[in-house]
């Protein structure tokens, strides 16, 4: 395989105190209340020429847990709303994509591409949505409905939710508003365009009531990886945030996805693959190991055996001796290939049940890698070339601390290598991701007819 | 009656070019469509001491009007979406309250309540919510309704929306989050309460997933004039943006909701009203009215005949004469006391069918003073004196011109006069307003049962 000639992508995952299940309790973590934080942490990530910030969000509070949420920071609630958060950012950055997450299943899609579109005017180009269904049980309770909804049905109207924005987002040719004083024209009724949208779960007749973007339209983002999931990205998507753990699997899901993009017409290069990397960084390993032990030692047992169940799809193991051995457990209906991994690792292993948890709770089962910057480096390196991803999401265990290590010790071994840009390339986030500025569907009626 | 003791409450409206309705093609008005023409707006306001800037907010173009609509900047498409547009300043701003308009037809009240929620804590306490119905009809076809929704029944939704709201706002004790690293305790179970809300519109569980704000919530504010507007204002409106003409109007507007609120058991004071003025404002009477002929003769006619037809409730005048009489016109269904009003108007004073629109169409149908500083200073302190108001909504005709103006020649008058501040008295919205923070209704059961 040839040596890549495009560089690495780096966006920088922004989960206040850390995504280390228990950064919050170590002194050293940002509690990450204060508006100041989250401008700490943008200008770190601006200055180091990262290509985003982005924020993941949940619209419920998992009540069932309850116990166990109380002792985490990562327990459905957030400080601040992604895109007011990001609102406020932008007006304090400058070259930095700022994507957001929101949920398809319980948002109204005019609202959404209306304050999308805003963040994009107001940011000069730099937003981007992260597109998702919403997975979490508790969320359907605070929007009207009496139980979740089945995954099915809210890709089914995610797929719609997606055409009915990216519709509305054209709303305007780019050139709609000439704000001719002389003539006396604010916009040219000719360059607007009536979506008229009639589908199964939406009529919304349009225009959006704002002007096209800088971007053309802000940057799509997802992160799904079922069937319908990597279909919906196939079709739509600008940038994915992955979630596989090891290179097979990188290397795999990157070939399946933009495989699938030749029967929407769309080139592979259209979309970006950003796999979640959890990097514990420190000049030598023993240092490295030291970190990370230090964030293990603050895992309550209550918050590990919470996420053993919830990696394993519901097994209590409360009842049992935590330093003891795995107990046999029957099979639950939920998640069972999961479920099977997790017994298989305890048995092979011969782990106790908080080794098990030390062994998934800490980076919340994402890829974890603990060593020195010229590790990660290679690790990274490894990945990118071998097509498992076009670039990283940086999930610091720590904030901000592990998010400075990761920019002074693995940033400067990746641009030694050519593997990292030491200046933006362009001003919107398209232009930084290598994205072409997509042309308005109605402003060529060949186009349009496509 | 008693000379007060409080002071006047002072707001910016920014609406972008300025509200004169041909503001935008005077070359000093700025085109409004960047980012840093907000900051500058906000910062005058600020530096001035301001209580707030405000922005209204609509939902759909009209495309019925788009003739006269593409020749106007207040066509219903907006530069920018109000929430993120006030989240982005209050990154650029300290002090200054920040209140966005947001629709309860075409909102989703968790939603909302979590991106105000997430303003006030971003601004440190300066969130307001500028609580509106949508009367545009345009609106509902973007959010899958076949028609305009009916008067009563958006009010019937929005008590209901306001109710969800406003309880999803305690969904926290203050004190909900120790945050206590040694005890491991992130937030304190107890301290969390859920709404359970089931009612006609909306069945939302809670709780909210953002603590309690630093205002305890953001500012309430109303519009509404209609009775059922007067009700929810006196139930739940801590100020109102009112915008009755006449002096002896705004004394029977304050009288009449104000003394609403006794039966919901609130104190007149914790509602202040600010009704909208539009102030043409120079050092003589004859430069003010310079000015403002300057901003008239940039209207054009299809601008003004449209607005015309807005105002009577649909007459057409484009057949006729523009400079000749006003014929003789059918009565139409809709508005018969306006159309009536504005028929009297140019009988009784003989005017043209332009000279009719120029005496409506520049300030929009808002109160409007045309001046010296000490005439408009005169103005508002006898309506504040004559309680028909607590304070003053400023519609700037031309930004930042106007605006500048206001500040430069009218506020040192209030300020000689001793009716404006000249330091914030807080740092809060609620602080400068002289509201109360209010108490959680779940933290004292005796008082939850009121």
């Amino acid at each position: 395989m040839t040596k890549r000639s495009d560089q690495i992508k780096l966006g920088a995952f922004l989960l206040f105190t850390g995504h280390h299940v228990a950064a919050w309790r170590h002194k050293d973590a940002s509690i990450g209340v204060h508006f100041e934080n989250y401008i700490e942490l943008a200008r770190l990530a601006e200055a180091a020429k990262f290509d985003t910030i982005f924020f993941a969000d949940g619209v419920g509070v998992r009540l069932k847990d309850i116990d166990a949420a109380s002792r985490k920071a990562h327990s459905g609630v957030y400080p601040f709303e992604p895109i007011t958060l990001l609102s406020a950012l932008s007006a304090v950055t400058k070259n930095i994509g700022l994507i957001a997450t929101a949920s398809t299943s319980y948002s109204d899609p005019f609202n959404l591409a209306r304050q999308f579109s805003s963040l994009d005017h107001l940011s000069g180009g730099r937003a981007g949505w992260n597109l998702v269904t919403s997975s979490d049980p508790d969320a359907a309770f605070n929007f009207g409905h009496e139980a979740h909804i089945l995954h099915a049905d809210r890709y089914d109207r995610a797929e719609e939710f997606a055409d009915v924005v990216l519709g509305l987002w054209d709303s305007w040719e780019d050139d709609a508003f000439p704000r001719d004083r002389e003539a006396g024209v604010y916009f040219d009724k000719n360059k607007l365009h009536i979506l008229d949208h009639k589908g199964k779960h939406f009529k919304v007749r349009g225009p959006l009531n704002t002007p096209r973007t800088p971007q053309g339209h802000p940057v799509v983002v997802q992160a799904g990886a079922s069937e319908p999931g990597k279909e919906l990205a196939a079709r739509t998507a600008e940038a994915i945030f992955a979630a596989q753990i090891t290179l097979d699997e990188a290397v795999g899901f990157y070939a399946d996805v933009k495989g699938r993009m030749a029967k929407y017409g769309r080139d592979p290069d259209e979309l970006k693959i950003m796999p979640g990397i959890f990097p514990v960084v420190a000049p030598s390993q023993a240092e490295a190991e030291d970190k990370f032990a230090q964030l293990q030692d603050l895992i309550q047992p209550i918050v590990g055996l919470n996420m053993l169940a919830g990696l394993s799809g519901g097994i209590d193991l409360s009842q049992y001796d935590i330093d003891g051995p795995l107990p046999d457990v029957p099979e639950t209906n939920a998640g069972k290939s999961r479920q099977s991994l997790l017994l298989d690792l305890a048995r092979r292993e011969n782990l106790t049940i908080r080794q098990l948890y030390l062994r998934i709770a800490g980076a919340r089962g994402h890829w974890q890698v603990v060593g020195t910057p010229s590790h990660i480096a290679d690790q990274l390196e490894e990945r990118f070339e071998a097509r498992g991803a076009d670039g990283f999401n940086i999930m610091a265990p720590i904030m901000p601390g592990g998010l400075k290590d990761f920019i002074d010790l693995v940033v400067p071994e990746l641009r030694r290598r050519g593997l990292f840009r030491t200046e933006y390339e362009g001003t919107t986030l398209r232009e930084n991701l290598g994205l072409k500025r997509p042309a308005n569907r109605f402003a060529n009626p060949a186009k349009a007819a496509e």
